[in-house]
């Protein structure tokens, strides 16, 4: 993850360099044809039908399947390994530990090893097996023997911060020396306010539950390897990360992923199960399939970790926000990770005298990953909730309270945003939602209390950036094969290039055949992650179909004597504008060429100079709270947001429905639970640990896009969308339940229990 | 072919347009370090182990086995088809026939179809089936019922003019109109002439007999499809030709073939059973395989036709060709195809006043292709061997003679070679072979004579030329994939490429890893043939190679402060030629730019204007001939050859063994026999029909390669090689037999029986 987000801030700074210069630039996009619309996706009937290759449908001739020995404690070291029994199971093929030459590895930088022998937390692995079936694998790995020494164990922060507590890793439990960040001065800040509040609010650990678990299919080929890995980045977090970690020349890895069933940041690193799945195909000669169950998916892949935020704000009678102040203790579990709450307090709103301060602490737990703009929706509770206690104090609307903090300057940037869709998200939104009545017809009477509620939100990374390229092929007749090395995590990815390719080129989209993940075959583009896939790989093609367009156009103009600029496809023909009856078909033009089709690689050009591009979100929520059952219902939600031009209608709605509802699920049912007593964690399947259904959700969320044509931020004028329509959701349910019951959910999630303990904290006042 | 060769004959018109103006110029090679060398195959392991991935190799999971049931007689009717005990059989899934819906496909331009009731020739296609295996297949072939009624046939040329004759398409049985191509005036010249000698010759039928036979592999995934196909081109064989065929985008055809087991011209054209295993894969809803037997390749898949030649030439006493002229019948076999034999008389020669006449016969027989320079060595057959009757004639040696014919400009053409080495190739040849003292010394005793003979040719298409793709992509480590859509045939073609790639980059050839032939991985080359190869994609790679360089080398002379001019690879670094410690790992260059790879196009450049771009040969021959058994052992070659610049010394030799090995069969030993009494081919196998052995040809044929550092013809300076050197090696053996024996043989193949009769026509005077 720590080297994602490097890529991701060294596209932050390459976007205030000066672009390079470029001869020929394409104009903004006018009207447009097709992107706008909403339409279904391009790969819609390969994934209804099960036709779709996901990694878990990879079967190949005499594979065999893995399974990974994990350890049950929750802290524990290895003294002893014995496979004997294991070897001689029925179907083994193979079995690796440590100590197994070449599985000597370092891993999560220097802190561990793909088999440590020191646990750190419940799952570490072990030891692996290869065999006929997965049942023989897991029957296998149940008969190594381990001889475990038990170790004290803390899952915790403020137990993990006691003196004599267990050392998760040597010299304390601090992950990492928290780093202040500060603009300007906050105790003049607070000084300076008329009001001043404080309050602690906490969040829990939500798990990313993808819909299809983490895992690979390895094949071996003499020196080269295939893999077929469920993955965020069949580049970065595939091909570049597996050669270095196995120490091989990048040119003989190929990674493939053409389906991907949900990642939400998890699958931004390599496994230690696609390595374990190499070092156990390499040892059987067998190509190996090792797919995780849900059960490992929860101990092992990550999580949105916890955080307790104490936030001081200070703000001026006529609401002028002067000071803001985060502390804020998240714990990545056992192993370093980051949080990223501090960001939005430092740029939602104009706030001169910031100051964030995160530390992170050691737990023995599985490790964080980054999740759904990570930081941001945890920040959002908090800093959102305090807006909404600041705006009480000052008997302002909430509307008009972060309006009157709006800004067009990027504070923590300190140059204009391209385009600075936050005022309009708010407006738009509460037009939308009917914020004004809303808030009026507020009803009391009965046990069903309704309340409404917002929150905005942004992400600092949907500018999306270089590098980022996709090849761009038409033949003769017309067709169209555009290739990229991008991911669709089930986004819509596919659909959204295959549009704005039709649109470059004025051609159906069903003309458009789209290849992507396949390091092989389609050229880079780094990880999908920080909603920057859009609005990196939409340019990408653009310019690849325009350099093909311009090719052809020239050729056609010689042809025809016409100019370029005068020239369309219409209908696989190249036509006049100006004169119909000059035009040839696209056929006869290649022939006199001689060529059967044209190739462009369109390169991703630089962000724009002295610019920030954000996406921003505003949302709106309406609850009806049970006040004898603690039961939340949530019954609107309204989501309006800015991240520019949209391109396909129907998955923008998408990513705004699903940001919503994991939103709705983390203000009201997701939490990872530690057992304190055995340092286990107690719902590590979707029985128990509860994500929000269909049945939970509004019956139609509503969508607002707000687009302020900002043909600055790249040539298609979109930004990213993924993250900024999660962000604020949690905290809008919180400002509504508030508005509903009178009595403020600090800690979230807020199940019934946690209403019915806030309704009996108020009626004892 | 005809599509193939009117690419081909574009291909020499737009070497007289001028090349597209280019800011960025290569500068030729001066010394090199990798290119000229002999190195083995980049693919030795994969062929050697059995590891590469021939059509014949490919199994699918599903795939079933296609059968075709063939004609079994010279010429008949199809007049009705029974398939239902066919269908009945064990493990039978598809049976199609001319009525299966989508099979009315018209093949052989107009002159057939798919299935055509009306077969002209013993083993055209009739119906075909798909079963589990392929004895099941070929089971159910025969199991089908047809009612034939036969019809009269003729199968030699003589036959076919005469008056009465069976008509094998409507309106006689010429192939034709014949078309003269005259330069001067020939009966002037034979006026001006002091000798004038003419003569008939005859060349046999031969058969292209590869190892691998024909056939495909396809596989539908809906509307798309793959097909691996046994193919000297992916995309006009293949892709273009299939989809223009089927009527389907070229986006959803992908043909395949990484390996091929040879192919020699047969494999330039989308053969029927890829079409039959695609309508039979459709059918059973199954992948197909279709492979063809050895018998059915040597009816149905082309042949060199036969030709009879009368040439007519006239010289004056100093040895000053006046007038050549051929009068040249051939018969393609059952349908319209070319000969190209006249050429050879146009161009290798200065004469002023050429006239040549070619026409084709129709006969009931399998139909003629493109087959190792078609036309060339049956041309050199007689035109060599007349010159050699007129340097005896004039007392003149046939060195000595042919020199003082040589010309620098193309006769045809009339413009200068971009290099002329004909001259360079006799000369070099001729002392490599020891030519004078070895006619000095002709010993005449005893029954095996002892004769030396030599021949010259050149060959029209081994300039290459454009449309041709080569991709090259450097990774941050320094490895690089080349990708290209051009075909390996097994003459080596990954190998140069690899070889120009390293050379160009300064990177050892093990870092290169070469992937081809794949539509949808690999750029556009067309098929291999015409001895193009090379000389088309050997510029292509350079050029790509050269502009990633120059994108590396702009970025790194950027960071070290010093030109890129001055700049060159040293193992992974980019080091300063003037100041090396001035250097900087790639790694630490792509880096900084924030990349994970270089990737550009090369495209092969248009040819040189204003020049004709030939390869050239010269060949030496030593024979022994027993006058008791007729037998002739061929106990030297010697082949001198202008191509141009040696990319791998290893494959350039390869070639030109082949050639003449090839060449030496041609002379000695290879012939379709045809039954006149059933209009039947009697020797169908590789016993009956003879191909040359090990134990055929010199131990150690030589090869003595000639370069003029032609920096005109292409940036890598090199031309076609593969059929230049086999064109005249079977006029070489002829001359010598003459000269062992005293009586020339002007018809071949010359075996025991036609030296036994040549020597007792000799002996009756």
């Amino acid at each position: 993850m720590t080297e994602f987000y490097d890529r991701l801030e060294e596209n932050f700074r390459n976007s205030f360099e000066p672009p390079a210069p470029s001869e020929d630039t394409m104009d903004p996009w006018g009207e447009t044809r097709i992107v706008g619309k909403g339409i279904p996706r391009v790969d819609a009937y390969e994934r209804v039908s099960g036709k779709a290759l996901f990694t878990y449908d990879v079967i190949l001739p005499e594979m065999v399947y893995g399974a990974i020995l994990r350890c049950p404690h929750a802290h524990a070291m290895v003294k002893r390994i014995d496979t004997s029994a294991a070897e001689k199971m029925p179907g083994v093929v193979a079995v690796i530990t440590g100590s197994t030459p070449g599985a000597d590895i370092s891993w999560y930088g220097a802190q561990s090893k793909l088999f440590d022998p020191h646990c750190r937390h419940q799952g570490e692995e072990v030891a692996a097996v290869a065999a006929q079936t997965p049942y023989q694998a897991w029957d296998a790995a149940k008969a190594i023997k381990v001889e475990y020494e038990e170790l004290p164990f803390v899952v915790d922060e403020d137990s993990a911060l006691k003196p004599g507590a267990p050392e998760i890793h040597p010299g304390g439990n601090a992950a990492g020396k928290p780093r202040p960040q500060t603009r300007g001065d906050v105790e003049k800040g607070f000084v300076e306010a008329d009001i001043v509040l404080e309050e602690t609010f906490r969040t829990p650990v939500q798990m990313h539950t993808t819909i299809e678990t983490h895992g690979s299919v390895v094949k071996w080929d003499g020196e080269k390897i295939t893999v077929w890995d469920s993955s965020q980045g069949v580049y970065d977090a595939g091909l570049m990360s597996f050669a270095r970690t196995m120490n091989m020349p990048y040119n003989n890895v190929r990674f493939l992923c053409p389906y991907v069933g949900g990642a939400f940041g998890s699958k931004l690193e390599l496994g230690k199960y696609t390595i374990i799945a190499a070092l156990l195909s390499r040892k059987a000669s067998r190509p190996v399939k090792l797919m995780l169950t849900r059960e490992e998916t929860m101990l092992c892949v990550g999580n949105r970790p916890n955080a307790k935020m104490t936030v001081k704000a200070g703000v001026k009678k006529d609401g002028t926000l002067t000071a803001l102040q985060l502390t804020c203790v998240f714990t990545p579990g056992a192993y370093s990770s980051m949080a990223f709450v501090g960001f939005l307090f430092q740029e939602l709103y104009k706030c001169p005298n910031v100051m964030v301060l995160e530390s992170g602490i050691y737990t023995n737990a599985g490790r964080s990953r980054a999740f759904r703009a990570p930081g941001f929706p945890t920040a959002a509770w908090s800093l959102e909730q305090m807006m909404d206690m600041l705006a009480e104090k000052l008997n302002m609307d909430p509307v008009e309270f972060r309006l009157k903090n709006f800004t067009e300057i990027s504070p923590s940037r300190r140059v204009p945003y391209s385009s600075a869709g936050l005022k309009d998200c708010i407006i738009e939104g509460a037009k939308k939602f009917g914020w004004s009545e809303a808030k009026a017809t507020k009803t009391e009477s009965g046990h069903i209390k309704r309340g409404v509620g917002m929150a905005a939100g942004l992400w600092m990374m949907g500018s999306g950036g270089p590098p980022y390229t996709a090849e761009v092929r038409m033949f003769a007749d017309g067709g169209v094969t555009v290739k990229t090395g991008a991911m669709d995590l089930g986004t819509g990815t596919k659909t959204t290039a295959a549009m704005v390719a039709a649109e470059e080129l004025g051609i159906p989209v069903e003309n458009i055949r789209m290849i992507n993940a396949d390091t092989a075959i389609t050229p880079y583009a780094s990880s999908s992650g920080g909603s920057m896939t859009l609005a990196s790989l939409a340019p990408a093609v653009r310019r690849g179909a325009w350099l093909v367009k311009r090719q052809i156009f020239g050729w056609a103009a010689e042809i025809l004597g016409v100019t370029a600029d005068d020239l369309e496809i219409r209908d696989k023909s190249i036509v006049s504008r100006s004169n119909p009856s000059k035009k040839k078909t696209l056929e006869e033009i290649f022939r006199t060429k001689g060529v059967l089709d044209v190739i462009a690689i369109g390169n991703r050009e630089a962000n724009p100079a002295g610019k920030a591009v954000m996406p921003f979100s505003a949302q709106f929520a309406e609850v009806e709270v049970n006040t004898k059952t603690g039961e939340v219902k949530v019954v609107r939600l309204v989501g309006a947001n800015d991240s520019g031009r949209v391109v396909n209608l129907k998955s923008y709605e998408n990513q705004v429905y699903g940001g919503m509802t994991q939103g709705l699920g983390y203000a009201l049912t997701e939490k990872r639970v530690m057992d304190p007593q055995t340092g286990k964690m107690c719902n590590t399947n979707l029985h128990d640990y509860k994500v929000p259904t269909a049945l939970d959700v509004p019956v139609r969320p509503e969508v607002v896009p707000v687009d302020l044509k900002d043909n600055e931020c790249n040539n298609v004028g979109c930004k990213g969308l993924g993250e900024p329509g999660h962000v604020p959701t949690a905290a809008a349910i919180a400002n509504a339940i508030y508005n509903a019951i009178g009595v403020r959910p600090t800690d979230g999630p807020v199940d019934n229990r946690m209403i019915l303990e806030l309704l009996s904290r108020k009626r004892r006042g």
